[in-house]
């Protein structure tokens, strides 16, 4: 089969490979239709996730058809449409049996990282019953790709763990993927407002289009300052971290009112100043968390009951021999507009 | 009346002071029967609470009966016996409504601080129905002044901020009297484990008769390492930050599971690192809080019922005339032993 191959930092090729087997008794093999590429698969590119060896397959995100199953497996059968989730987990675990799927003894982030992944003709899916789910009938499959991870990473890691309310003042500081699915599914919730804040220009219109109460673009306006404006001067309930350097989290300390929550969800590849002589007694919270794809059933029936449109995150699509220019495409977002690009496998 | 007085950086005198008056309909004065010194108290003399000007009489903690009372006030009347709360709040502000009345619009930490305090024959007590409690029959006064902050501190921030649960994995950090509150408290929930920190000898022996499941001094063992091996390897539930440095901040980062909370309680001067690059992934909470005496009243039914018994945290009782005594002693912990010092007023 063709795969999309780490081969270290800065190398990747599209590659024949052997097809994948049944290794475990709850093991399936799943034949993707369609794939994306995500911010953390550019991070591995980098160098940045040790865990990940050349020669792995890339991908955590996808959909397709059961191709066989082992023996244990119960809850599907070849044939089946099927969503894959970033997350592996054997619910079985004592961080699974706590819904922290993502800490899963045996599973967690292991898709495309340290097993091989979604990029490509074939995946092998353990503990196929807790990591894979149903697509219902009548649901578009390219949309759902998005459920696989940054709609669940953004709901959970964003909106539930920045405890959005009604008449919550929220900020997403970072407009790309991530946080733009936070910007979706934290109307959920009926915040009074959300301030997105970035540097990029167009992103924000993208913001603006998808229920935006505001936009600050921080190559032209101070968001500090601005933010506590348009807050009456109190600051956001909840600032949603979504890039993951020092300094947009920083950014979350200056904005966050008292009693409120910073839910990070950037991936942070150095340590961060907290800022803890002022907010001591601000009685705040901060969160972090990979995402546990607790919530990938509610998602899904909120798509299925067009409460949420994920379709409108996808920009590009690529088939699967054209991967490398997809990867060129999202990797200059900056230039191209990408947000998501969808690969079309089969 | 006899006060006393802060006189700038490391000056103190007992002055004669002006009987305070009734400033607002909802003030009352409180002739103060006895009071106590907290380590905020110390910050303030190292001219760490630029609030607190030259001129002010400190203290936020203490009880005593009730002198005189302003028009307004409709839950206590001359001669009764009351509990001081170290948080005036209006009940009334959008922060109250919410039960943060730390952050009350025209309340919060302010006696002792913005305005004059408790260390003093008389005190003023702003929005008085709000900020005073009854003492109820039968309870021993001098056990309740540890209720005016500590107690509620060390619960609120501590105990309640770190979701310590039945079963939970405790590491508090600090066995000062506000490490030793959240020992006390946090055995309300019955957890597994309660692991205390520090490396003062006689205070983690007195640790071990509250409570705690094992004490590590940090002079002789590595207390990442002994948490750790304590823990299957897995680290605590739940770490309190009871100290305010970013040493002891760092070190609950190092010794939190997956899934836990650090519950800062400590005040803190300078800035701390935190190490996102390896915590973004490890679904912690950091929680922030001054107290807001929510808890005040359930504290006054578990002294009253016997199950919290906060005067053990008492070492040492001076007169009001010895009140520079009370403080060396206070600040000279390590040499005195001493946790709380009660000062008797009258």
């Amino acid at each position: 089969m063709k795969a999309l191959v780490y081969h270290g930092p800065g190398r990747k090729s599209l590659d024949e490979r052997p097809l994948p087997k049944v290794v475990a008794p709850t093991d399936a093999i799943v034949r993707v239709t369609r794939t994306t590429i995500c911010g953390t698969d550019l991070h591995i590119l980098k160098g940045d996730v040790p865990t990940c060896e050349p020669g792995r397959v890339l991908g955590h995100e996808g959909v397709g058809v059961v191709e066989h199953v082992g023996a244990a497996v119960a809850a599907f059968k070849p044939g089946d449409h099927v969503l894959i989730s970033c997350i592996s987990s054997c619910g079985k675990c004592d961080a699974c049996r706590r819904g922290m799927y993502s800490h899963c003894a045996t599973g967690g982030w292991i898709l495309g990282n340290k097993i091989d992944g979604t990029q490509a003709e074939y995946v092998r899916i353990p503990h196929a019953d807790t990591s894979l789910y149903p697509i219902p009938a009548g649901v578009e499959e390219e949309a759902l790709v998005m459920l696989s991870d940054i709609l669940p990473t953004g709901f959970e890691c964003g909106v539930l763990n920045g405890r959005v309310q009604p008449g919550s003042t929220v900020a997403i500081v970072g407009a790309g993927p991530i946080g733009l699915a936070a910007l979706l599914t934290a109307q959920f919730y009926t915040p009074a407002q959300i301030i997105m804040i970035d540097r990029d220009k167009h992103r924000l219109e993208v913001a603006s289009t998808f229920g935006a109460s505001a936009c600050i673009d921080i190559a032209r306006t101070d968001p500090v300052e601005e933010t506590l404006r348009l807050t009456d001067g109190a600051g956001v309930d909840c600032a949603v971290e979504a890039v993951g350097v020092p300094s947009t989290f920083e950014l979350c300390q200056a904005i966050i009112a008292a009693g409120g929550t910073i839910a990070n969800v950037g991936v942070h590849g150095v340590k961060a100043d907290l800022h803890l002589e002022t907010l001591w007694d601000r009685n705040i919270n901060i969160t972090t968390r990979l995402v546990d794809t607790v919530s990938t059933p509610m998602l899904l029936k909120t798509v299925r009951a067009g409460r949420l449109a994920p379709k409108q995150l996808i920009t590009h699509r690529f088939g699967l021999n054209r991967v490398l220019d997809a990867y060129d495409t999202f990797s200059r977002a900056a230039e191209t507009g990408a947000l998501k690009v969808i690969i079309e496998v089969a």
